[in-house]
């Protein structure tokens, strides 16, 4: 509503990508069963397990991220067991207590640039050993991170280990899959994640599609009850198909990737204003969130032209803020950014 | 997707109205903030405040009704207390639980015609005495009730009554709203019901939306908080902005009201069909459902025909099934299935 | 309190049975570790597991019965799944919405006599089929019923059928088991319970002990975890040895069976002045409880001299009300109380 | 189990204190009314509100620690409402979330030797502002702490101001509550904690009691529907006089006071034994919790002698151990473990 800045704030602040839009409204007025058992959903779900490789897998339309987090890891533990993450954890940290709500402790672990360590995890578990602590049961990690970063695969084989050896499942949280997986830093498929975690999701509301993340659970041991779970915990859509045609459109010809990828540009367009710039990064990224650090000045000065997150005060007196890229931001805008930051490097030194 | 067949199954078995879709298509690259603080949200909020002649009440856009349903009513209760509804009562039959999920238990009480009886109320309020079983405090009914059937002006002031004497809040269930208001037999308007609950909804999912119920907290005591247990619960929406966008497109020219009296004249032409047929009603209804009783060959033929659900079985080996229609429904959809109905009819006898 | 009634009111307005008592004297300044891993509470296992010949149960000691009950189905049943019981089973109507609490829907189902039927069973589990409805998972009797009635051996057996057949487990509430087991009309054993049900308790607050219920937990796929559920319930209590000692001194020679024999024995006293009176029962029973017809003037007189519960109002005018023995009512006042009875009859007719 | 150790392993090892025995034996014929309604229980009631200053004050007998802590925390707070405590705090770390199991986060805070520090709760509640995150709403301590040190009086008071400047709730778990109030270090009677605190508990399980903690309610807004609480909670006893019975026994001449000014004398001794060998102390305390400094061979030569609970590990390869006194240790068992430390304390150096 303030259509004189240019947009930075996040990566869900447009509807849907235009491909999307269209084909929500060809198949508008056709008539379907409800609550996902449409051939649109049918479809999107077989397009999906074989984009991942796993032909058993079960996939299913959540509407969001907390209610996809929430859902499946109240199916997946008894009362008594918790989940592990990183301090910063979405689950842990931005979602109000939703999965406490649900019953569970959250147990948080070491973790370096926002990733779980294996030694980190080794630590929670050896440290809930009898009947009067909480029995760590699940491990929660998001790629890429909330705070941009992106786990690697030999580290996400790590921590399959670690999780095979403490009686974990691995669950990752996808809100911004597409970012990792397209990532400059990421030498890890699709089908690679879904070889190695239990279960994880495909976010859509930050890539393109007006919301939807899609959860694909590979353990069978986990996948029965499913449905069951999703109306009980209240997020089965009567319009179910709407997940079902936004997917397709998203995954027929793989533009879920291709949008990734145009709104990582974007973020690399930033970070290289900012590198010849020589703004400091709060935390290095790979994926479609940057990070500098500015004087507040320099912070306010920004405001006045763009949208953006401020992230945090540092205890020299500056500030980190937070840009976020997306498959909606143009060239033009990231440029025009770019050139700003790199002008205030310019000033700072 | 059986093209050939006319869709009378449900009342959620396309997109949005063409209206609907233009406004989201209209609005789809603007930028905005999130969960639901946009401008498009404020303003649905206002209207529907103003609709509703409650300045004072809040307005929170739901993604569903059984996330509404088991949101609110978790809010307003405390861990020990019930809520009280009819048998076939959505949350008590049609939710997974879900609101036993959330710790509470439900009262059934005496209904007739699918309607909460005053003297039901307080049997239940009466059996409930001591603390040894659970404290009723809240009273949930629907408008238009599960089987179609509409609350009078008269009806819902004694219930409220009730409710006064026994200490419950009165809790609309609106999946169905706008049928119920502009339905022949309904001599309450939305102020009226406004005036009367303590919280109700106006469904958008059976009326024209995407998705999307306005939930309208009108007791100024049970307003506090409910945005942390929107997002406690699952329900908040990154791009809470649809909903905002959907709900003007149906308010600021009350198309909401002209799209459910659509759905209530398709419904009429099958009642006047089943009438001059001479086939009888298994719940007389004066909103968008219709349930004839149909002999079992009836049934299998009009299915080859029209879509539609099998409602019950009759002792004496007919059925009923269930019609629905909506703001897609067609007048020569309608009057086809009318006219084969009321063939059906003269045939029974 | 009053000294001067003789107390039928029910079967814990003790404190235990003196040899209870001298038991807990004994060992009092004794040492051991807490939780209920000390050698009094093993050994009381190891001779339960015995006298239910099932040497691979797990045997817990629970403080109390809805928190044996809660504890128990909560562990056994996921979020969505229900339990199914007769319309005045204790977990549905005296619990004070204790197992919705931990997130479970309860389904009545039909039940004569107290005593829930297979058919009934059926029934429930065919109408909830699909995933809008709640799974039946369980399904919980009470042996003796809540009314006093006693299961038969072929009964249970059918019980046991019809559990296989819809993939429910069979949850047995033994608060009164021990008066049921040995009540005239009983043909079943403790190995005969044990053999058929998934888990079982065996009640000690209503015959002999302060408090405890030993949870018998027969299926080893619901054995893991289950000391962490009881922790993460509030149920496990530090000095868990005071339920070892109580349950050994019960079981050791047996007098756990005697206790309950003797209430029956006073229940028949009381009977049989019903019965030459011509009083009549308001549910004929085999078991520790009584439930005579009266006048109100009866009640009122009876009230004067005698302790009880005023049970249940008559269509026509009259009374019932609820006499309980247990191992503390002596023959004396159980005679008393007869003769009052018998007395009373013959006025009534 | 182990007779020829001396018991210093924690301070729930033995039964009841002879003369709560006694109290039990004397009354253990009489017929009560059952679920704490009895004579015995009111009168328990009236004599801690006395003690307490609180004529207002509502008293509940709660059967434990983590019992009366999850339904109490529960039952003032709302879904999303988040409880604050120390990091080690005993609802954060030893309860098999059973906190979280109510469905309540709990955000640990900054503390000083076991002490939460005014500025750690201004802190989280700063970190706590929007509808993202839950909202602090209570401020959970323990007194004395889990680690046996004891909050002054103006310590506590300073915590009163800011949960007033904060809007949280003060609520002190008090299963040492005897232990602290009569230490040397503490300057804070029973009345000044019930005139700071919202709700507290009087611990009688580690003073004294089989079982048993008095929840005393200070603050009006607390106390309406506890009783249904505590009976959906699973921990209403049906012999509730018990608990009235034995607190009777402690209060009525404040043996209560006694019985933990042993225990302190008892630990006086063991540090005084330290202090004269030179022994460190991992945590300094003034309590009946004791922290010794030991080598692993000086651990292993004590425990042949003495029944102890091993502490944590040092980073120098010693470890401290954990030593409890009770109203049950005798001097002769702390001096000969006195002498013992000490010599040991004089080996070291």
């Amino acid at each position: 509503m303030e259509p004189t800045k240019a947009f930075f704030m996040n990566d869900y602040g447009e509807g849907a990508h235009p491909l999307v839009m269209q084909r929500l409204m060809q198949t508008n007025m056709e008539h379907t069963c409800g609550y996902g058992l449409d051939a649109y959903s049918l479809r999107a779900q077989e397009l999906i397990r074989e984009r991942c490789g796993q032909k058993q897998a079960h996939v299913h339309m959540m509407t969001g991220g907390t209610s996809a987090n929430i859902i499946a890891l109240s199916a997946f533990m008894r009362p008594f067991e918790a989940a592990i993450c990183a301090p910063g954890g979405h689950i842990n940290t931005h979602e109000t207590g939703a999965l406490e709500g649900m019953g569970h402790k959250i147990l948080p672990c070491e973790a370096r640039e926002g990733k779980v360590t294996p030694e980190g995890v080794r630590a929670v578990c050896a440290a809930h050993a009898d009947e009067h602590v909480v029995k760590p049961r699940l491990l929660y990690i998001s790629q890429a991170t909330e705070v941009g970063t992106v786990y690697s695969l030999s580290e996400l084989k790590a921590l399959r280990e670690v999780c095979d050896a403490c009686g974990l499942l691995l669950f990752v949280d996808g809100a911004r899959l597409g970012s990792a997986l397209v990532s400059r830093g990421c030498d890890m498929t699709l089908r690679d994640l879904a070889a190695l975690a239990d279960c994880f999701y495909i976010g859509g509301t930050k890539n393109g599609l007006l919301f939807g993340e899609a959860l694909v659970i590979v353990n069978p041991a986990l996948q029965p009850g499913f449905r069951h779970m999703i109306k009980h915990g209240g997020g089965m859509m009567a319009k179910g198909r709407l997940c079902g045609v936004m997917f397709l459109a998203a995954f027929e010809h793989d533009d879920y990737f291709a949008w990734a990828r145009h709104a990582n540009e974007m973020a690399d367009i930033l970070r290289e204003g900012m590198e010849s710039g020589g703004i400091a990064f709060y935390q290095k990224t790979q994926t479609n969130q940057v990070f500098p650090i500015l004087t507040r000045a320099q912070e306010e000065a920004l405001a006045r032209a763009f949208a953006f997150e401020h992230w945090a005060d540092l205890p020299d007196g500056r500030c980190a803020i937070r840009l976020v890229t997306s498959w909606a931001t143009t060239p033009e805008d990231a440029r025009r950014l770019a050139d700003a930051l790199k002008e205030m490097g310019n000033e700072q030194t």
